[in-house]
Order: C-alpha cells, then structure tokens, then sequence
C-alpha cells in the first residue's frame, strides 16, 4: 500500500472533528498525525479518543512538520487565506473549508501562492460527492435530460444559527447560498453571467438586525443560457431541506430529499412518511467521507482535486454579486 | 347513433342508483325508463329528481315491459338467479350485481337459461374497469412481468358493515373477497386450483358471533402455477385500502392506492400526504361508468361482454371453497 | 328544482365545446340553448350531437335573446371585451375566458360596464377549482403552514403550440404564465407588487422569431412579504408539469403531478411510474366542471362569483410587468 | 475505555470478511485478534490488508487461546453446533451466523452447553438491526398500530445462489425465508402456532431438481391471532425487494425498499426512479455493523444479547414445519 498520507487539522470545531473522525474510520492508507486549535485544551480529550496525541494551540506547529503531507483547513473563515499562503509555502497539500474568503482579493493571492507552489487546493464543497447528486451529474453527462433549460435549487436549514454567528458569517449568500451557488455550477457544466436576487426577513426579525436576511430567492444567468433559480431559508420545520432539479429538452431530473427512514405509517390522520434526515452532518454523511477520498486520491494519483481554488472562487464572486443585486434592487452581471 | 337502449333498473339501493345516476350522465344513447323497487315510495323523488317517472314496486312490470332492452339487476342476491331467468326468458340484455347467489345449482340454473334465451349477461364486477387495473392487466399482456409467479392483492375495507347486513352477506368470502378472486382471475389468466384460508375475528366480536370472520388471508393456486395471496379487513381506519401486485419473470406490477389528493403536507410531524378515496363508490367512480359502457357496447355492438356468467359463477366457487378451508383448516380444491 | 338557468356560448373552439359538454353532462338545472361561433357549419353537427340546435354564425342572437340569462364567452381574447360590454348592457351574466384583454383600458372599461349592469363576471381561471389545488388553499386557510414566506408553481406544458397562435396570444406571459400569476394570487392571499422576469427562447427558435420566449422564470414579490418564483416551458417531453409548493412558518404544503395511473412498474431498467395526466384537458376534467358550477351557483344564490373582474385584471397588469422586466433588464413594480 | 475486547472468527467467506471489516472500521474496543479458515491461504493476503495477522487454518487455535474474548462463528452451517458447543466449553462469547442447524436435536444440544457454560449467544438476524425495520418496531411498541391484525412481508433476491450452495443449503425456508421468519416473530411479539406453505419451481428448473423451490408464500398463524405471510422468490430482475407490512386496529405501517440512489428522471418513456440496494450487503451494510454493537455492547454490560439462542432455534422449527407443509399439503402446528 506504499507509505501513508500523513495529516494535519488546523481547527476542531464540529467540521474539523468530522474530518477527523472520518479520516481514523475510513482511511488506512492516511495517518491523521497532528490537530492544531486555538483552544487545544477543549479538543484535547476528544483527540486522544481517536488516538490522535499531537494536539497544538499553535498551528505552525502542523506546518513546519516536515513529516506532514496535507493540511486540512477548518478554522474560521478569516483564517483560510492566511492559512492557504503558509501551508502552500511550506509545500503542504490542501484540503480548505468553503467559502475560501469573503474578499476576492485575498482569495486570488491565496489561489497565486497555491500556483505558484505547485500544490493541491481542494474546496470543501461536500455536496458535489454526494452520491444522489453525483448520480443525477452523471445522467445529465449521459444525456439523459438533453440541454439543460432550467435549474432549481431548494435549499432550507431546519434552524437558523446563532445571532453571534450570523454576524461573521459573511451573510446568507456567502455562508448558505455558497453551496448552492456551487451545485448550479456543478450541474450546469457553465458559468454564471448574472445574478438578482429577493430577500427577505421572515423567520427572526433578529436577523435583520444585524443586516442579513433570512428567506431568500436567488436567480443565475449562465453563459450557456441556463435558468437557475434557488430558493432559501434558514427555518424549515420539517428538516433539512436539500432538493435539485435539472429540466431539460429530454426530461427532468430529480433528486428528492432523503428521508430519514423509510417507514410509512398509514393512521386515520393521513399517511406519514419520516422527515428528511436532519442535517449537513446526517444529510451528507457520506459525502463528507467522499471528499476526502477525491483529495487524498488527487494526492496519490497527482492529478488536480476536482474542486479546484477556480471553484472555490466563483461562488464568493456571485455571492458578493447577489448582496449587491439584493442592495441595489437590480439584476448583477458578475465582473471577472 | 340510431335507436336509444330502453333500460330498467330492478333494485334501487345505493349500487342501484348509483347506475341510475351514472347512465343519466354518461350515456345518450341509453334511456333510463323504469325502476323497480320494493319500496318503491321511499325511491320516488329521487326517481323523478333524475328524470325517471316509472317508479314500480313490481318489477314485473320491467321484464313484461317490450320496450325494456336491457335490465340492471340490483337487488338482493338471494333475488339474481330468479331475475335472471325470468329476463332472460323476456329477452332482456342483463346486467347482474355480483354474486350471483350463494348456491350453485341456482347458479347454473340461471346461466343455463341465460344460455338457452341468447342473451346477454354481464357480472358487476366493476374493478376489472378500474383505469389502473386495467392499465396493469394491458401490461401484463404486454409481457412487461414476463410470466407471472407471485399475485397479491389487499384489500381492506374502512368499515365493517352493519351487523345486520353480515348476516345475510353470505360471509366475508362471497361479499368481499368475492372481488378479490375475480381480480386475481382476470390478472392471472388461469383459473383456480386449490385455495387455503385463514380467518380471524379481530375487528368486531359480533361478527364472530354471526359465524363470519373479520380478518382474513386466502392462497389460491392457479392452473398455470401463479400463486396468489390476499389479505382482507373489514376495517383499515386509513380507508380504503385496494392495491394489487404482480411479481414475475420479468419485473413487478403495483397498482397503488388513488389518493383523495396529491397534496403532500410537511411538518415538524412528518411528511403527511392525503388518506387513499374513502370507499367503493369514491374509489370506483369510473370504473362503475366504464362497466356500464362494456355492456351498453356488448349490446351494440351484439358481442359477449368482458365480464361473463362463467365471470360470475368462477368466484362463487372460489369462495364457497375458501370457507370450507377456513371451516376444516386444510387447503381445499376446487371441484367442477 | 326551479327554473333553468339559460345559457349561450359565443365561441365554439377548444374551450366552448368543453364547457358545452359539460353542461350538458353535470348540470341538470342548466339548459345550454344556443352556440354562436363564425365558423357556425363548422360546428354545426357537433352541437346536434349534444342536443344543441340553435347554432348561429351571428353571437348577438345570443345577446338579443331575451331567455337567455348566462354568457359564457370563449371566442377569441381580442373580442372578449367587447363581448362583455355587450353582454352586460343586455343584463347577461357572463362567464369569460382567460385572458380578458392584452389592453388595460380596455380591461376597465369592460369592468366598469359590468359594474353598471350589475351583472355578475366570473373570468376562466380553472386551476382554483382543481381538487387539488382548492384542498392545499384549505390547508393554507386552515393555517398548517403558518404565515407564508415562498411560493414555488411550475408549470410546463407538453408541447409547445402552434405559431400562428403564438404570434397572437399576447407572449408567455399573457397566455400561460397568466395561470400561474392567478395561482400565486390565489395562495398567498395577497397582491404582488414587483415583478423581475427572465426569459430565453430554447424550444423552438421559431417561437423567438416571433418576438416570444418558450422558457421563462418570474419573480414575484408579494405587499405582505411573500417571495414567489415560477418556471415555465412550452415543452416538457414527459407531459403537463403541475406542481405547486408553499412554504412557510410551520411547514411546507406541495401538490405533485397527477399521474395518469397509479402503476408502478420494476424492471431490470428501473422502477417506473406513469406519466403525468396529458395536457390541460385531462389534468384539469375535474375543474373546469368546478368553475361552471360556482358560475351557476353564483346566479342560483345572487352572490359575487369567486374568481370576480378584479382576479381577471391582476394577472394581467403583472404579465405586462413580466414582459416589461424581461425587456429592459430590471424588477418592475406594478402600478395600479 | 477499558480494555479491548479481543475477537477471533471462524470461517472467512462472504460473511465473515464482512464482520472482520466492519469490525476494523466501527469498533475501537475491539481487536480483531485472529482469523481461522480451512483455506486459510486464500484469506492471508486478505487478512493482512486489514491488519490480522494470526490466520489459521484450524479454528483450534482460536478456541483454545486464552485471549480471545469472543467468538465470531461464520463458517458452513454443519459446523454451527460443534463449534458452539467447544467455544462455550472455552468459555468464550459468541456470535453464530444463521441458521445454527437444520438438526433440532443438535441445536437443543448446543444450546445446552451455552447454558451451561454462561456464555453468551448471539444468532446473525442482521434484519432486526436495520434502521427502517427498528423504527417500525419501535413504532409499533409504541401503540402506533393497535392490535397487529396482519403481518406481510416481502423478500425476494435479486438472483438465486449457485446450485451447488443451493443443494446444501436447506432448503429455501431454512436458507432464506428463516430471515422472514425470524422478522415476523420480531414484529408480532409472539410465537408461531401453525404454518401453511405453497411452493414452486418458476425460476430455474435446477432449483426443482435438487429437490427445492424457488417461489413460495408462507403463511403463518402466531398464538396471539396474528396472520402473517411471507412470500418470496429467488430472482427479482429489479433487484432485493425487502418490504414489511404491519396492519392493525390503529392503522398500518409500511417499511418500503430502499433505493440506490433519490434520482428520479422524468422522461418521455415515465417517470424512473433508482432500483432497490442490489443485494444484502448493500441493503443491510448498517445492520451488520449494528449488529455486532449489540454483540459486543452485551459483553461489555454483561447482559443477554437482543436476539437469543431461543431466536435461533425458532425460525429452525418453523422452517421444518413450512417444509413439512409444502411435502404434505396441509397446515403444519409447531410441536415445541
């Protein structure tokens, strides 16, 4: 099996754990070797737990280990960029959290560096290694909906974040809308000319408050003349809401929520199926797994991840595109 | 379209005016002219309400009537075999509401005469016109399942009769599942062999207390090999409950339940779609027209309608059969 | 019963023989006198075979007939206005077909004539009276999805329609989407205020030589906050899709496809279901009898008729909107 | 955590290498210390790739090292009992895949020693742990279908095994309906009465002459009034078809095949949806590993494991009975 992948987190929140985690279960030609956290103290029993002794406060730490291959990123949003510059100098692989960062300039002296150092970037888009979504791609390269007219993306979280969170969280489009902005361009082969957006308060006033809205209805214009239109909310009651629609000049292709059991219950209230599985954490159990096989693949096999920075980049530009559509009550061309 | 069928209908219960009603609105070349009834004051204005003002309670006066071209026949059952000769000697087309009777020698009495006379006679079993049964047996017959192997059908009605009704019902065999085993019939295209049944009181001790059985499972072995199992209840508190499968060589027919709407409601209880159509005369609606259109057609057309005597007579014996299995809990052939 | 509510129908296309059929077939108390279309030889047989024999090439001997209490009008959009006025100065009640005019003063003086005459006016919105449709309403009245924050309706036909219809049925957006601006109204109980359209020509490039688009997306932003989107084809190869969705605080209610049947059939290539009910014609059986007998009711009990002038006027200023917003690029609001 | 519990398992087919993987991947407190096979040099590559490095090729050798914890019996049912029987005497706990034996006798005997000893024995009815058919029990439990009137499962394989497996394996009710058997007890809470059995040869005429069937439907009467009935075959071109049925006094749940994927295409020819999860593996991958959480959770409490040696030997008995029914022709009551 040649020698192992060594890694290292920088960050352990809920995502950088998951990653962790997955990597011990899944993974035997990779060694999870090191986890960096601003607050290592809080991660450290956790760390042990999964027979990972290498726990730092200080990230550099990961870094400048000459034994380290790959550095997965899943710290704070602020930190990506730095973090990309650093890891690609010191010639680390990389594995970084979506969105790479709120501000395009930073993002294209990260994706420069990157080059420049002739590494690895992959985005961690996870959707994309979903394997219902990843069917659906495939029937459309087979053809099987012909050219695509129309896209439609129901996205819904079953409860918003928390206020503090929100606040830094760069808004809706760039912290929510981001994955979806990422499966239209996944689905439509294309890229997006314009973008306006609707939005609105609807679940928590509180939102709106700290300028960011709730409720959202967002179109994209591609180059290939495709529709698509995503529809958003931070509250569904019912679960998690993560629905795709690829129409075109042959047919229609859907993937429908998965539910989190397929048990029907048949009462004299109505016919009841169990709701969709909770959330990102249930919803896309394996294709957070997935990932990280496509990056650590991309590795062994030194080909490019098929994330790229390029896909990192593009969701933060019609992000920043659909906040001004939004602002300024017009449809955005996006500027490249 | 040339000259109209005169029709009289001999029984005006629920089945009864229910054809009425249905030939009032689906048929212009038919002619609705008298009625029969018992109680022929009880059906009088709702008699004239659909334009009938030949209300008898003789129905003498319907078979001696030479005008009359086709006869309903909806009355009781212990009424169908003497109704049946004695139109059938007048010449009548004849059209009789499932069983036919309980008796056997009745039964071939009847159909004998029906023979002699060169009339027409078609069974009421209306499911053989339901569109999606219909459209599963034309599948069938186009191969889709290959040769068939396994048929099961369910069938539940959302509430038991009145007690008074059971006891002249000729028992759950000849009263429900008599449907059933004309289904399963015309879906196999073979004829009965051997039939094995359990039954159980589990809905209603008084049914029990009538020697009927509430709850029931009945096997039929056909000629061809298919074996077939249907499940019955008396009461399913989600309503009616009627679907069917057919597994074979090839794939696997379902016909599912016709819901009373396609709205699909999600909440924090669940995903909630609506109850299947409430009972027969919701679920069957076309299938009661479209049975009425086979034998005003057989009659133009002057061919033997789909659904015959022999139709008529192969689930009585299916049944009487069935309750001697459930009486002496062993499987029990079917004698001819 | 009473007297007979009298009916003519001026225009006897598609639609008038539809509605003549239906008269004829489910309403009793209703007696459809005479037909007027300019094609009257044309039409002629058809309305013997339904017992109509006054067939006039001449619509005003429909209006000038003094026994006739109720219009329905079906002829061409361009003469409904005109129609109306007539009818309504001859104290008709009048049922008119969708859309009442491309022009809003003309629109207004027709509404005003009726409002004159006192006459009731009741414009050929169908899909509110479809089962469907109607019981989703009930469950939004009824208050199972909260207060509402997105509509989604898609609705896209199986083909597209000929051409030289297309030069004349006033764009997309006045002839198909018009149905869903009413669905959108009819839901979310409320008046839009801005619209933002995107539209491309992908079915048919003659259908752009004309000035037309045959795939759109609309926005519609409601006064009481509701976000709406719907998407359109002229060309779904799998038939008529008719779906509609509301989100909301407490839930999500969605109605799904008729399909044709309820069989479901598994084979080695996959588990495959029916298509979707044909066109408009099938999907919509069931309503277009529901519409006619709120128009009669409506008269029986003199009260407004619930799809009033008003409900025929809205979708059109917001179609004008719609095609306004795809000219020029920008959301346009509605100015009333 | 304590110390690990160390594993050895006997016999490296299909089953065993699946535990033996699921075991590295799930179970951080368990070492899979030892594997014994009689080929044991067609498993060592194998075994090494996933880190086991003590293969055998005599089982011995895991029975009588002092070590080993736990015993994982996967090897040819012939030799259930015996090694039951010397792991107890070790004192070891142990985990038999089905069925223990097609001898009572043997079974009893074994079960015995078990007793005996103190040791604890798990039987492999893998289904009890899937997540649908857990949820279905729990709701069930719970009261949500009253009183169980009727119980229908369905299980079909999407190919039958080898002829030679085939010969030794049983029969179909001791190789593959015992599953359904063991479900049945699981869903009903009760034991079985009686057993009635249709067969038949329809899918491979090789089946029928070595003596088995490949298509049955097995009816079953358990002491608490509940019907059940089972019906399977041995190919299903559209894949492993596994549903659960349960009717009740308060309504019916239905436990529905899990798809490959949640895309649905809408083409021309219907509406397709993915087929069923090929086979067991895929199907029940989660109720493997949950499986041996039970197993090794009830070594670590100390307690009897969920399903018990009685549950092993029930669906034996039963599965004689269906046999001898199917031989005689007649409903067949378990003699315990």
């Amino acid at each position: 099996m040649g020698k192992k992948i060594k890694v290292g987190i920088i960050g352990a929140g809920r995502i950088g754990k998951l990653h962790a985690e997955n990597i011990k279960a899944n993974f035997d030609n990779v060694e999870l070797k090191s986890i960096a956290d601003i607050y290592a103290e809080r991660v450290r029993d956790w760390a042990y737990g999964i027979g990972v002794s290498n726990v730092y406060e200080d990230y550099k730490k990961i870094i400048e280990d000459p034994e380290i291959d790959a550095v997965l990123i899943c710290s704070s949003t602020d930190t990506h960029c730095q973090l990309i510059i650093e890891s690609a100098r010191a010639g680390k692989q990389i594995f970084c959290e979506k969105p790479i960062d709120f501000d395009l300039n930073k993002i294209n002296t990260a994706l420069e560096e990157v080059k420049k150092a002739g590494v690895k970037l992959q985005i961690g888009f996870q959707r994309r290694f979903d394997p219902h979504f990843r069917k659906a791609k495939k029937y459309i390269d087979e053809g099987k909906v012909g050219q695509i007219h129309i896209i439609k993306i129901t996205s819904r979280d079953p409860e918003p974040p928390p206020i503090e969170y929100v606040k830094v969280s760069g808004g809706i489009f760039l912290d929510m809308t981001i994955h979806d902005f990422d499966m239209a361009r996944f689905l439509s082969g294309s890229e997006v000319e314009e973008v306006f957006a609707y939005g609105a308060v609807m679940v928590d006033p509180a939102i709106g408050e700290v300028g960011d809205v709730d409720t959202a209805v967002v179109n994209l214009k591609f180059k290939n003349g495709v529709l698509a239109v995503i529809d958003n909310s931070r509250k569904a009651v019912y679960g998690y809401d993560q629905r795709i629609e690829v129409f075109g000049s042959q047919g229609c292709i859907k993937v429908e929520n998965v539910s989190s059991s397929n048990v029907i219950v048949s009462t004299s209230d109505g016919i009841i199926s169990d709701k969709p599985k909770y959330f990102f954490i249930e919803r896309y159990r394996d294709a957070y797994i997935e990932e990280l096989r496509e990056f650590f693949d991309s590795i062994i096999s030194d080909r490019e991840p098929s994330v790229s920075g390029k896909d990192g980049l593009e969701p933060v530009l019609i992000g920043l595109a659909a906040q001004k559509s939004l602002k300024e009550g017009r449809p955005v061309r996006i500027e490249r």
